[in-house]
């Protein structure tokens, strides 16, 4: 009695709307006029939403979000410069395997993936070691979920006369990002989290002054973002074949983004999901694993419980059953799972989850759902 | 009175029937076990179909075709390696940048766009240079539509000890490739030809024995074709976030493929086409760049007409509001511009381009289509 399409409770693919989807029932010729004149909607839209208009551009490129951050530091980072790169997560650690691939020179400020880097160390290492040029940091990691202090490291950076990347994949669209506020040379996302489209792209936005010296940089003609910029300014066509129906789709899903209110409308819809799936959870007896005040309303890390009873592959293989995607965990400090907050869901549907899960929980047997080890969330 | 979508007469994106796109309206968890097998089994038919069952294995990549060739260069030439590119077309000329990128020895054996490469001349500078490990080719190129020698020119690398890398990008899936007539150690393609999937993935079928020495070659981590296939291989699982909608797309075109006959059923269809266009045409009095014998069933380059009544940018846009989008040139040895075989489109639609474009040179008043220079190929 599984339901055909379950919700995807995980960090993406997301759910998306149908209005989204049904937006691919049309081809579209890649040079064609209307396409061009979409192309340029979606990367005007993109700079709004950064507050960048007349300062920043938005260039888009073909993958998945790890496509685009390469292509951010492979483009950003002159091949001259040297890179710290903060690290709580898989993400943060996927560039530090990327560096190695180029063979770009960086070090590395590591925290548990609990832990929000300190904008006090970040300084401290940038006055000591005056040969780094720039820093990279991801906004929401979403392998905890945490939600790092990207304006007070930004500031950090600036103060020092840095640049830095942020890596804002699962953060951009939901979580506030003025780029006169917050200064960044580049911010990588993609199409595929908080704007709620489909997966198949991602994109920079950019600080045009900045972008105009990366000439030259990239490792990959495929991956070079300065050369993508550039031939969509000559002629507003994309360099080579474009996903034109997830182009189309994730203009349908700025329009909807817009009228939910944009980043506002948007975060405030996620919060909600968070608060009452974590509110849900609890209830429950599960923990987080973290303490609020680092969550970011992207994804929730929930403790696995210490019950033998509780069999994830079983609990996740039920919910799936009921209609309910969650995601493993991807932690190397606890036994976890996740379940995200993002994409097109909203309150019912987090009740409907956590619906799913109580009744899991009863099949199993379980009632008490604490995790092995006391969780240093709970005792912040 | 435009139609709100015109069958697109291009090398790609192309017109996919609304089964394929119809495909795209569901969400797909990307670690699910539904989207798992439906993975595995796109990979299979594409070994399939390329006879490389035992032997061979596919690994497709999120992108467009040319993330896919230069992940194919990247991971399949080492860095001490040397690769002899022949060019005749913008598509080989692509390869050439991609090793300027890289930073990998190279040579160019070039000839001119409507000149298949001589095998006997390859042959020649694969004794001359025996530094020289790998050659890449591409099958079509779609610049001009010739069909180069591929077969003839893999006989040669083999017997040479050399390895062969293959863009078969508008080929692969209309033209027979069988993995034991011809050596190659990769073959690229994309889900947007021949296959008639949409855009957003490509894909390469490789010989394992040698992919499995591929270790450690790539310059990109996004670009690492043998990272890629052996995490593929661990889990079925993408590395990174795939395509979702893009794959599910693939899939059902590439049942579609299967109905209409594989290879040579989609390949004759194609070739009808191609000769209902050519045919209608020479008819009306335009010159084709190439002559029968070398021109691919995939895309027909037309001689610019000498008539100044003729202006390309008009002739485009009032096609376009007729229904049917076609091609610029991209060559630069002629004035020309292309009309595309491929897609999901038959006789019934070439001919209906062929009266949009009859009934354009009409209101045009232009009655002679002949280019202002004789053409080669009219004298072959």
């Amino acid at each position: 009695m599984a339901p055909a399409t379950p919700f995807l409770l995980t960090p993406g693919p997301l759910t998306t709307t149908d209005e989204t989807k049904r937006a691919m029932l049309r081809d579209w010729g890649s040079r064609d006029t209307d396409f061009i004149a979409l192309n340029k909607w979606v990367r005007d839209r993109l700079v709004a939403l950064a507050g960048g208009q007349g300062t920043h551009v938005a260039v888009p490129l073909q993958g998945s979000g790890t496509f685009v951050v390469e292509a951010m530091l492979g483009t950003f980072v002159p091949h001259a410069a040297k890179l710290l790169i903060l690290v709580n997560g898989a993400y943060g650690r996927r560039m530090v395997q990327m560096c190695k691939y180029y063979g770009r020179a960086h070090v590395i400020y590591e925290t548990a993936e609990d832990v929000p880097p300190d904008p006090a160390e970040v300084d401290a290492r940038l006055e000591k070691d005056a040969a780094i040029s720039h820093v990279s940091v991801v906004h929401c990691e979403t392998t905890s979920g945490i939600l790092n202090p990207v304006a007070d490291i930004a500031a950090v950076v600036a103060n020092r006369g840095r640049r830095l990347l942020i890596d804002a994949m699962s953060a951009f669209g939901a979580l506030p990002m003025d780029a006169h506020e917050v200064q960044f040379d580049a911010l990588a996302a993609s199409s595929n989290k908080c704007i709620e489209g489909v997966p198949g792209m991602g994109f920079v936005i950019a600080r045009e002054a900045a972008l105009v010296e990366c000439e030259g940089n990239a490792a990959s003609l495929s991956l070079d973002l300065h050369d993508q910029w550039r031939a969509m300014e000559r002629n507003g066509q994309w360099r080579f074949t474009p996903p034109t129906h997830v182009i189309a789709a994730f203009a349908r899903a700025l329009e909807q983004h817009e009228a939910e209110g944009g980043v506002a409308g948007r975060g405030a819809r996620y919060r909600r999901n968070c608060n009452v799936l974590i509110d849900g959870l609890r209830a429950l007896g599960f923990e987080t694993l973290l303490p609020d005040r680092l969550q970011a309303p992207i994804i929730v890390t929930v403790l696995m419980p210490a019950d033998p009873r509780f069999v994830f592959e079983r609990f996740y293989d039920r919910l799936r059953e009921k209609g309910y995607v969650i995601y493993p965990g991807k932690l190397t400090v606890a036994n976890t799972f996740r379940i995200g907050c993002i994409g097109a869901i909203g309150e019912s549907e987090m009740r409907g989850a956590l619906a799913a899960i109580q009744a899991t929980l009863g099949e199993f047997g379980v009632a008490h759902c604490g995790p092995a080890i006391p969780v240093r969330a709970a005792g912040e």
